[in-house]
């Protein structure tokens, strides 16, 4: 069983970045610059930013961050967006979701220049990675691809299946999977609640990628040995342990599981760091023009 | 076994949209209006261009037929999608393909304004599509779950395996029916040309759709009993029984299949004339708004 270490290759990648960085503001380019709308003080929320905020330090990117109360009105955030989509200076950026229940999460996403969208929550960036077209890809997925690239993971006529269809992890990680490409060119399927075969479709798959948020379901007894493992499940579960009150749990039974894999992510240390390192990686692609080009 | 008749179905389809038509007309709304343009004179695309046409007849819309020679540059063709896009009086337009080598059909479908994208070929209807939200499906999906539809075929748990990974159709309909919907709620499989385990996959299935453009390629031994079969192949094969010399084959070896499943589809007669009505379909939405609010 070989562990997949998301610290180790989420730092690798974040290197490399800041590398790219330093060539581009050798050759005289602008330094890449992100962009977050924060609103309300969420606690989860302000953490991810915070971390953002780091992550871009650490590249080598500008950052700004911009905060609202919790009672900004949707005009006023849609304005907000608008100004960035037209900041020349600003080369990608994000509204920090959940927003209040007042506001339209996709009103605002779709408002959104895709071409500055690198969350790749945008209907543009969604239609074209589906299609198979340069794309900003969605963090979740495009960290799990790298994560599978990294450790030469073989996927062309692997049986993939994809626990979970939400919008941001298991139907673009299914798409993704499925391209004629590495990694890609395996063959797919994505269960949910309402299937009634996880295990037999767990037990037949050579990669399974858990994405349901239910901490500990998948089991021992639902995989055959060599299998490899993407945990992408993140729960916070009480815990007299930590100085917060809680942890992270993951969606895989991690100690039943581990032993009869080839590769696991553990949790944390696999898959969320590799999310957070995508978002840099779209404001890199973002920054250099690598995906649509400068207008 | 059930044959499942797409020329009944898509004749009442189109009677149904004639009603709404003369509804829209009687309550003052103006008629739908399609518009198509043809580049060159391909056999194949003569004869869908002249179908659609009078499928627009039956339907009660108006058409516009566009045509353009072999030789006319992109930047033309451009400008006729733009004018298109603003022309009030259309409410939804297709440009035909293929388009000739030094045409890219990519930058044409996406001059296309996504609300008049009737094809649903746009990276926003695909993005949205797949994203759950309202949008223009593409033909060929949208009649194969209208069809799973009028026969009140169970999806929610069962397992649909799709060959074939096209962006027409593989992708679009794999992801339709795993969509919080009916048709949908299914575990659902893509196999391609990669996939190693094409005859296990099958016979597990409770559907299959069959989309790889291989006349035949589904055998009677790859499947269970009490199957349903959808097979959206329809390769020209040479025939001497036909006038024109060729005839239509499907990917499902109908008569060694057909004995074991609950329902099938024949090839013709099954899907073809559901793709076929589909656009009428999309193009009622266009006309009555009902996926885009009016501007």
């Amino acid at each position: 069983m070989q562990l997949i270490d998301g610290k180790a290759v989420s730092a690798a990648v974040k290197l490399e970045i800041a590398e790219e960085v330093r060539k581009m503001l050798a050759e005289g380019k602008k330094r890449p610059h992100l962009a977050a709308i924060l609103v309300g003080h969420d606690g989860g929320s302000e953490t991810y930013v915070a971390g953002k905020v780091k992550d871009c330090e650490d590249c080598g990117f500008k950052s700004t961050l911009i905060r609202f109360e919790d009672d900004v009105t949707e005009e006023r955030l849609i304005e907000e967006v608008e100004k960035l989509n037209q900041d020349a200076d600003v080369d990608g950026f994000i509204v920090q979701l959940p927003l209040p229940k007042h506001i339209s999460e996709q009103k605002i996403i779709e408002a959104i220049d895709y071409h500055k969208d690198v969350d790749g929550f945008h209907p543009v960036n969604v239609g074209r990675a589906n299609l198979g077209l340069p794309a900003f890809l969605s963090a979740t997925p495009a960290g799990i691809l790298e994560l599978i690239k990294r450790y030469n993971i073989e996927t062309a006529g692997k049986h993939v299946v994809v626990i979970g269809r939400s919008n941001i992890v298991g139907k673009p990680v299914a798409n993704l999977l499925m391209q004629k490409s590495y990694p890609g060119n395996a063959t797919v399927t994505v269960v949910h609640s309402y299937s009634k075969d996880i295990k037999e479709q767990c037990l037949s798959a050579d990669i399974i990628i858990c994405a349901l948020g239910k901490p500990g379901f998948l089991k021992a007894d639902m995989v055959k040995d060599g299998v490899v493992v993407i945990d992408v499940g993140t729960t916070r579960v009480p815990s007299t342990e930590t100085k917060s009150g809680f942890r992270l749990k993951g969606d895989v039974d991690f100690e039943q599981v581990a032993p009869k894999c080839s590769f696991i992510t553990p949790v944390p240390g696999g898959v969320g760091l590799m999310t957070r390192v995508s978002l840099m990686k779209n404001t890199l692609l973002a920054g250099s023009k690598a995906i649509y080009p400068a207008r």
